[in-house]
């Protein structure tokens, strides 16, 4: 396992990010240095968060109380921040979902929790179902250490890359024919990398398919928060309790695992704060009982538990930070369009979809990463190529956009434009 | 997995712990409560930690450079902080020993730390040799998810249960003969349940077995600041510096691994900081890849970086640590000898290691967990029977003495003292 790939750590998302150390950008020292588009990182809101922390010192302090908190390492963690945490996750869903924090295991970071989850549902040598394209890490977090396969489902850029229910069933048959046990499928919602929130009907078909089939899901809903437009996300927590009350659901929720995280929607993934959010008693157990390996400090709890239970806090930070994300995603957009590409019609998370397509010298991975080389040496930018997210379709790249002040971001699509403008003149004077 | 015992939940050690949580001693509210003496943890010198952080507000402050610092997400570790703990990791040694801070893998505790260095060094199937008696959780840590399996070596009361050459190679050739592909061994230094040191030609012996055998060593050193007296901790750090010095040292650095935490000897387990230190540059990388599942929160890794970097105080504390845990082991000691029971002569950690054999009804496991069970029915003590340690002979308790008030602690002297008093007169009444 020392020596495995498994990790992933060498794919073109990781090189990426190297590019970037190796050669950083900065205004003033380094103006033609790389400018880090491939890390979803939260900056857009940090002010807001200083400013509480400015005004709560209490919530920081290490002084009263330090020595119970610095003992406290029960892995049920605080009760204070469990509370804290469902208020948050349901402030964020408009109260469309209720959180029992009792059900909430907390984990460092959503890395922890989805690894875990994989540990608690699959035995090696399973699978799980993931719709493509995905987050690059679930290749560490869902396969490295757990011995479990990806099985991956293509989706398809004419749908807006929403999965279906026929995509679904095919990929789960022919692993099942293969011989392959496959325990369960996982989702994100918002999609990372898309940038869209999954539509309430193809949930709805996720939930049919996981009920029919007798397996696990797992919505992984880090970026909840972080839905700036129109849909408004819809949460599989609001499905489970609308078919609990409907009544005959097929005990669908012991079924249903949802992962959360304070790294995305609040900025804080130095804090490593994640949460497995279970319907189901026994995973919850086994889920907390695992959690041991990978607890939060109790110092963050403690600050944290503070900041989310000042309601009027959390309500006027998820405001603000969907507010200043729609801007920005706005702005990039926009941008982008001026400087000739197109993006996925996006209404969540921190980065968008980007077709270049039209860019390729041919359509296949080998040609996407000839553009995605190209774009780091020529334009300076670190994008993350579709391939690296097991995209099947070559020419798309997650741009991510709130990691940077406005003035960086500014400069990235200057530059963008500029490649763009000389591609294009290439390939004129080609046809020519 | 989810329904898999290995985790030892269930074990006597955590039963245990239930018994206390149920019925808790406070003096004023429920003092005939349990109290719970199965919990190794470090009260002792919190306010020394309460001192530094009231004087150092800057270090607990969320203010400056609270943005950087809730973005760092690095799996390197703030270096501000792997210096702070090489260097106190120096300090605990009497600097008899050198630590690269680019060689300190953070996790979030020890528990983390061992699991993961399972992981890299051994396959599913693989097994660890670990001398008896042993911490109970290392049943959880190095098995549950690994699929490892544990040798267990057993040591000798005669021999002050430092383990043999002679054990260690016939447990070896046994798993071998067995079929079981054997990667290392285990041990820890100070030794948790015995709370005595590894001596300094035992540890050649270890590192001899290792090198003989092509095996690896994880020494597990969580009590190294908790040495309070003469012998002085002989760290593997210091051997393998002499034998490299020496030179033809076989390579023996690259199979030797050093687990720390700050959670007993600085007594903030709630933190969560766990090391892992290699002298293999291959396992080095691969624990830090790997420690993305189990980060230290950097907001912890800041306070913990300002308070050990500061080399006068860390140096006064781990002064003063020692001398108030040699001031409350030796009230421990002489409580329990005039009760009537002796202790395994100890010099470190939070407990004794105590003799109850001649109490027992019958010298098995089973007359063990009897008389466990009367401690905890009628003392209303909870103390850890060796067996939950694995300990081959019936009839050693482990008793922690750190994690109490001075006062709790006499109450449970005096009660440990009137059960052995009516455990002696049932004896006399039946041998009449």
């Amino acid at each position: 396992m020392a020596t495995s790939a498994a990790h992933g750590e060498d794919s073109p998302y990781f090189a990426g990010w190297r590019a970037y150390d190796e050669d950083p950008y900065d205004p003033i020292t380094n103006p033609s240095g790389v400018i880090q588009m491939g890390l979803a990182e939260n900056q857009v809101s940090f002010d807001l968060l200083e400013e509480y922390l400015k005004e709560h010192p209490e919530a920081s302090d290490c002084g009263a109380g330090f020595r119970e908190n610095a003992l406290f390492q029960d892995y049920h963690g605080l009760k204070s921040f469990r509370k804290a945490m469902a208020s948050f996750m349901e402030t964020i869903r408009g109260g469309k979902a209720r959180f029992d924090p009792d059900r909430i295991v907390l984990t460092a970071g959503a890395t922890a929790a989805n690894e875990l989850l994989t540990f608690i549902l699959a035995n090696p040598g399973d699978a799980l179902l993931v719709p493509t394209p995905y987050y690059p890490g679930f290749d560490r977090d869902l396969r490295w250490r757990t011995g479990v396969n990806i099985v991956p489902v293509s989706c398809d850029s004419a749908a807006g890359f929403q999965v279906t229910a026929g995509a679904l069933q095919a990929a789960y048959d022919e692993a099942v024919a293969a011989g392959t046990r496959v325990r369960g499928l996982l989702i994100t919602n918002p999609s990372n990398p898309l940038g869209t929130t999954v539509e309430r009907a193809v949930l709805e078909d996720v939930l049919d398919f996981v009920a029919r089939n007798d397996v696990h899901l797992i919505s992984d809903e880090i970026y909840s928060g972080s839905v700036f437009a129109a849909p408004d996300l819809v949460s599989v927590a609001e499905l489970v309790e609308e078919r609990r009350a409907r009544g005959g659901d097929g005990d669908i929720a012991g079924r249903v695992h949802v992962v959360y995280s304070l790294s995305k929607d609040l900025g804080l993934p130095g804090f490593r704060v994640g949460v497995v959010y279970s319907y189901n008693d026994a995973v919850v157990a086994a889920a907390r009982r695992m959690s041991s390996f990978t607890l939060v400090s109790s110092q963050t709890q403690r600050t944290l538990a503070a900041m989310l239970s000042d309601a009027a806090f959390a309500a006027a930070y998820v405001r603000s930070n969907r507010a200043l994300l729609r801007e920005r995603h706005g702005h990039v957009v926009a941008g982008l369009r001026r400087a000739g590409v197109s993006c996925l019609r996006g209404n969540a998370g921190l980065f968008v979809w980007v077709d270049m397509r039209r860019l390729l010298d041919e359509a296949t991975v080998a040609g996407e990463l000839r553009l995605w080389r190209r774009v780091i040496a020529e334009a300076k930018l670190n994008i993350s190529p579709g391939s690296s997210c097991h995209c099947q379709e070559p020419g798309w790249f997650r741009v991510c956009f709130a990691n940077m002040s406005l003035e960086t971001l500014d400069v990235a699509l200057h530059r963008m434009s500029c490649f763009i403008k000389k591609c294009n003149k290439t390939m004129q004077e080609q046809e020519h």
